[in-house]
């Protein structure tokens, strides 16, 4: 009892199949007695097909008509689906990110929501209608025009339309059966995690794993919504995300010493080499990146060599990023001062993650045994309070998550197959 | 000089090509000097693709989220055109219909506008922008739901915008050279009209030519915004409707006595049989028909046999309410008292159009010697001042069509296969 929202992404609604198994599972939760708002991604392969198109007219689309194109993606999957639970003998009007009150910045393809003002939303329901709203999109606050939220924007809009309804729960539906304690793709005896606290959540997603994008987390536990991972297949219990253990039926849900272990293959290493060693030389290099807008992630400086005075720095960033970073340093050389820069796109991170090493001194000395004893060599290494990340030869990772995960008894007793995928946008 | 509004087809956008194309000729309009609004439609099949998939889950899909979902196919089009202008070093923004500002009524699917409020459309140009407007859309005044104009809504779009700019003329683009004097698919000798009056024109369109809804027209006169109509893939000049003549460079434009001759077989013809000949019959009978919200086009009443008392009447209406008009008349049986009802589906209709009829008086005399020599049999009359239609067997049409076409000395010279088709929606 209560109001609900769900979040179905792409693979959830590829087809006509797709989008009337949604329906049900949406009227389901309706006759459960529920008020029942449902977030949509645009079908399947839509949005690659629209950029597609417009690559074909355009070699740099514009931003605002990019968004303008690409919201009729969610445009045609949430007419589709409220038609099919209209089939099913349930009210249902489906509405836009604008219609919804999903209020934006101006930024064009990776817009941020600043307000939720869904008064159409809750008349809505109120009048006993399920509302679809489109995901990823909105309408800036400035311009009134389109805006899309970039990638995982439709969670985002679930947790925020969640946090602007006070709703009882956000169920985030994907493709694969919750959170695992790593990525089953690489432990096959990897397991569903049956909750897990924000914090743990937020560190997992900011070290590689993909089921949820940090920025909803993020909004989820600013506005304390309870955050629900399930497959929109199987139908079973999920992932739950909140602040404080959920009870699930007779299942005692505890917090557990590791969350689990996270990977991420998709950085890269930039290394300036012979920087002199003196006050603001780090700051220097840190502020050409940062004018350059490009997010890092991991920074290590070498201990300097006392004949020279010199010393090397080490960051990690996005790949991605990594031609607009050596640009931007190459380009401040003189302002800086270094003999050389090197880029390493071979290198990978495996992170541990849990609350429960806050107080339990022994979990970083575990975790470097056991990489150790899988012959890992680590090249840098960076802690929170709650995790700990190394980065290593990026052909040792899978290797080294293996180890860890058997290591902290993560290790699952059935040996199921589970597939593991991302959850688009 | 001045402020032009464009309308393209979904033929003239139906890929990537056809954009860049018409995003071209947009361009030339800018470059001539002019402020540019361009309505365009979805690409080629996308309205019909889309209706398959809400087919897919919902026989009867709500007229509402079929809405939502079809007006997807005016933001992918007018997105991706606004890129290609963009592309050309020109500055375009597209609009949806909510946000050019075309107010409806609540009546889904087929909306009639109450208003155009185009102050973003205004503003936009204003700051040397070409704006691409989505046909075919608007906002209802009540609901602030999404609603579609129907069939040619996009002409009726163009039309509207045209109006509520005060533009010096809407330029109705299409995959025709224009108007003709007759279907260049039946006559192979009918000629591009330069110029035709409103009144012509809204009764060939009345009477079965395509290439403008009646609907458009009426607008248009009723705002007195002249329509150019004309091929988006020669360039050439099209036909011109106004209230007066155009000037043409060199060319002396003048009134013809004859516009054209239109024909029509989506009609059927219904009979009430054994009537009693007495005041109020008719009215009785065509108030159900009008209570059923059904449209009828000719009307006729046999002489009385003195004999019985009894008439017929016949009247005939869209083949689609044939079924529909049937079913109230029986319904009303004892309301009206008739013996019994004749549906006839296989009728034709063929009309000769000019506003030079009225002071012509021999033109009816040379209609019907010009259908009696080429062997056709006539079944209903009606005449408008300045149009003459008869209703025959379907399978005479096209032969009277042509033999009417010569009579008035309608033949083209030359003998130029010309294209012609509907301008879809």
């Amino acid at each position: 009892m209560g109001l609900v929202v769900q979040k179905y992404g792409g693979s959830s609604v590829a087809d006509a199949e797709g989008i009337k198994r949604v329906a049900k599972r949406i009227v389901e939760a309706k006759k459960n007695g529920n008020q029942v708002v449902a977030v949509v991604s645009a079908m399947g392969d839509t949005t690659d097909e629209l950029i597609d198109l417009a690559e074909q007219v355009s070699p740099m689309p514009a931003g605002r008509e990019l968004d303008m194109l690409l919201t009729a993606g969610e445009r045609i999957s949430m007419a589709l689906l409220a038609m099919a639970i209209k089939n099913l003998g349930h009210e249902a009007q489906s509405f836009t990110g604008s219609q919804a009150g999903v209020i934006t910045d101006s930024v064009h393809n990776k817009a941020r929501i600043i307000d939720v003002t869904p008064g159409r939303i809750k008349t809505s329901v109120d009048e006993g209608n399920i509302a679809i709203v489109a995901g990823f999109q909105g309408v800036s606050q400035d311009s009134k025009d389109i805006t899309t939220l970039g990638r995982g924007g439709s969670d985002t809009t679930a947790v925020a339309l969640a946090a602007a309804l006070d709703a009882d729960v956000c169920e985030i539906y994907t493709d694969v059966d919750g959170v695992f304690t790593a990525d089953p793709r690489v432990v096959s005896k990897a397991k569903k995690i049956d909750w897990i606290s924000f914090e743990d959540m937020l560190e997992l997603a900011a070290n590689g794993s993909k089921v949820l994008l940090h920025r909803c987390v993020e909004y989820a536990r600013r506005y304390n919504i309870p955050i629900h991972v399930r497959s929109s297949f199987s139908g079973l219990q999920g992932t739950w995300v909140s602040s404080e253990p959920i009870e699930q039926g007779d299942k005692q849900v505890e917090q557990a010493i590791i969350s689990g272990v996270a990977h991420d293959t998709s950085e890269a290493k930039i290394t300036v080499v012979g920087v002199p060693d003196k006050p603001g030389e780090a700051a220097t290099i840190f502020r050409t990146i940062a004018d350059a807008e490009i997010n890092i992630d991991m920074i290590v400086q070498n201990v300097s060599a006392a004949s020279t005075g010199l010393t090397d720095i080490s960051f990690t960033l996005p790949k991605s990023e990594g031609r607009k970073a050596i640009d931007a340093l190459e380009k401040n050389r003189s302002g800086i001062g270094f003999e050389s820069l090197r880029y390493d796109d071979q290198i990978g991170k495996i992170a541990l993650v849990g609350a429960g090493m806050k107080t339990n001194p022994g979990v970083t000395a575990d975790f470097f045994k056991a990489l150790s004893d899988a012959g890992v060599n680590i090249e840098l290494i960076s802690t929170s309070e709650i995790r700990i990340s190394v980065v290593t030869r990026k052909d040792d990772v899978n290797e080294a998550v293996r180890a860890v995960h058997t290591a902290f008894g993560l290790d699952s007793e059935s040996d199921e197959a589970v597939v593991y995928g991302g959850t688009g946008r």
